[in-house]
């Protein structure tokens, strides 16, 4: 994609109530707009990271054997009056009447909804267990909208819910989904530990939340490195500087976290409220077993910006990036580097490789490379004077000092391997 | 996909409030579900058109030039007071407070926020003209919602700005987007006709909305089938059975229609009012013109569902169809026939061809064959006691009478032309 043609700005004044480096950099790199606190439109470039993400995660919960769906925003009080939810969600629900005086809220989650569709295909043991999800906007009114596009008022998340007889049909696709949960932190580029956590308003049992360390973290944990083993300090009883009581030779350690995403074993807790039952092989009406899944897919965004970001701006991991190369044609327009630059781009296209092209005539070269630096695309690629007299062009890693001199086919070779 | 395995049941009893055609058979085939009047979910066979059709425009527009963005629901009330439409547009709109007392509001459309953006992008004539497009979800508290997915409360959209330095440029994008409007609507097996059509709230200028032929339409055109000339009833002054104005030969028809689409020429009417200006070549503050250009994902499914179905159910188009060939395997699953259907099922998916695979053991031969047709996928497969004896298939097409019995080989030949 052109530069000179590409709906973008990198932006020198942002919104002076952003405290959050995610939000800063995001702002600044013009891939994300503010409209109001906790409320963003997301731009080309930050529309192609939420797209990378969200196809990360599709394909791993395709691959649990999940089909997709989509379940609206807005939800008639009937829905939540049954849990009683409706009251006890009230102070984050928007709730509001319709023209028609008739109560309705903007989900601040499904399983409400899910359970009432539940009802309509789910009729006998035969068709347990089953895995739907969707990917679907949410609202919740935060009280503290401060971190960026890490908490937002209107966000989107991945919701997944199984179906299930028993606990033990539950217990076994619960621990194939925090493998794949593991699974997408690690493409999109964070280390993320499945910390035990409260249940919450869920279940009585442990959950576990998907935590990645970062200074940002609004939340804490009791950290083994060694192992892995990791308890969220709201419910852990454990001290920092102790023996890890799972493997035993680590030391816990205590440091700030983000919560990437969650799972639940939800039980019985919805199904039994809206009548949500199978019958068994007896013949016998029973509760459906329900568990549920969630990923904040502009949470994880941002996270990926609190970790990997320097003094200069984001840097992306390269699965999530918004393209993997920056090819940025320095110096006055001549009709000989404007040959190279644009041999260059074609070159990269015909090789499948994504690459945006700062082929802008009004900037200078200064403004060049510091927005590239700020937008944080992997592999830089230069064309100049300097390199045109080679016929060569520069290859440069964002994350990397060093800076390769080689023709074109080298560097073509390099960001196709 | 193996339908044993699907989260779907094909439904005889739903919501007798439904009137529509297309919701009666989206509801019975369980490609959607309905959680309230003028909103509903879309089960896995339902996302699956959804995802198709999406595809589609999103391959158009960014032929276009367009590159994709999202912008939120949640809106504050200034951005709307600004152009004084948190009043006009409020009979629709939903308009409440949040939990602080801050007025906000879900968005029917986004020209007010589009604007606000493009004033952090757009700064001079250098930056025009430019495109970008969101499919994201709308809400209108519609007082009607009657109409199945024709009409929701919540829905989706594809909507599209273009932004100009003058009306000539308008002009020019206009007519590209007015082509690739037709084109979305070929691909996805509509006839649709560009109607001249009232402003309405944006422009004194005709504006362009896209009709289908339909009885269960809201709206009138007059139509001449020669050349395509066709006007909104609203706002023609010309009679049924009189002289096309444009080719002079065809006669002009009077049809039910529905909108599946609108174009419109803003000019400067969202750009004026919050100050979204670009430098001219002399340096002066210039309104930025733009252009607005809409298509109701769910509206145009629906219209899919009106104008393709028959008795027995839906009739696909082959674009937009959840899956291309749909393989039932008939009669008592002896060894032979699962294994001929399993091979069968196997070698359809290696040859790229999306297959649903109705593999389940209680449903008798009856309800598989009416579900077939009520699910309407173009190609049908049999496999059955009668088809083993042979080592062949039977395959047909959802809109045609003919059974061919040919080998495996020949069936996939046929499927991948």
């Amino acid at each position: 994609m052109r530069e000179s043609q590409l709906f973008f700005k990198t932006q020198k004044d942002f919104p002076k109530d952003e405290v959050a480096i995610n939000a800063q950099l995001l702002l600044r790199a013009n891939f994300i707009e503010k409209l109001m606190a906790g409320v963003y439109s997301y731009l080309p470039l930050g529309y192609r990271v939420r797209e990378k993400i969200i196809r990360i995660i599709e394909e791993e919960m395709n691959a649990l054997g999940a089909a997709e769906i989509l379940m609206p925003a807005l939800h008639p009080r009937s829905v939540w009056d049954a849990t009683k939810r409706w009251e006890t969600m009230g102070k984050i629900m928007y709730q509001f009447k319709d023209h028609s005086g008739r109560e309705v809220g903007l989900g601040p989650t499904h399983e409400e909804v899910m359970a009432v569709i539940g009802k309509t295909v789910i009729d006998s043991y035969a068709d347990l267990p089953r895995a739907v999800y969707q990917i679907q906007t949410k609202y919740r009114d935060e009280p503290r909208a401060k971190s960026g596009v890490l908490r937002g008022r209107e966000f989107t998340m991945k919701d997944l819910y199984s179906f299930h007889t028993d606990e033990a049909s539950l217990a076994e696709f619960y621990e194939e989904a925090k493998k794949a949960y593991t699974k997408v932190f690690t493409r999109a580029g964070l280390k993320a530990y499945a910390t035990e956590a409260s249940g919450g308003d869920f279940t009585k049992e442990y959950s576990h939340e998907f935590m990645v360390e970062t200074n940002a973290g609004e939340d804490e944990m009791m950290l083994c490195r060694l192992c892995g083993f990791a308890q969220n300090t709201e419910i852990s009883k454990l001290k920092s500087g102790t023996q890890c009581p799972k493997c035993q030779s680590g030391v816990l350690d205590k440091v700030t976290s983000v919560e990437v995403g969650n799972i639940f074993k939800l039980g019985t807790k919805f199904s039994e409220p809206v009548g949500f039952t199978y019958k068994n092989q007896e013949g016998r009406s029973m509760p459906v077993v329900m568990g549920s899944y969630g990923i904040g897919i502009e949470r994880l965004l941002g996270t990926i910006v609190e970790v990997h970001h320097d003094d200069k701006g984001i840097v992306w991991p390269e699965a999530v990036a918004p393209f993997k190369a920056h090819l940025l044609r320095i110096g006055e327009a001549t009709p000989e580097l404007q040959r190279l630059s644009e041999e260059t781009y074609h070159a990269l296209q015909k090789s499948g490789v994504e690459v945006l092209f700062d082929d802008r005539e009004r900037a200078s070269s200064g403004e060049k490379f510091f927005d590239a630096d700020l937008i944080g695309i992997p592999w830089r690629i230069v064309v100049s004077e300097k390199t045109l007299v080679r016929e060569k062009v520069e290859l440069k890693r964002r994350n990397e000092q060093e800076v390769k001199v080689i023709t074109l086919n080298a560097c073509i070779k390099s960001l196709t391997l």
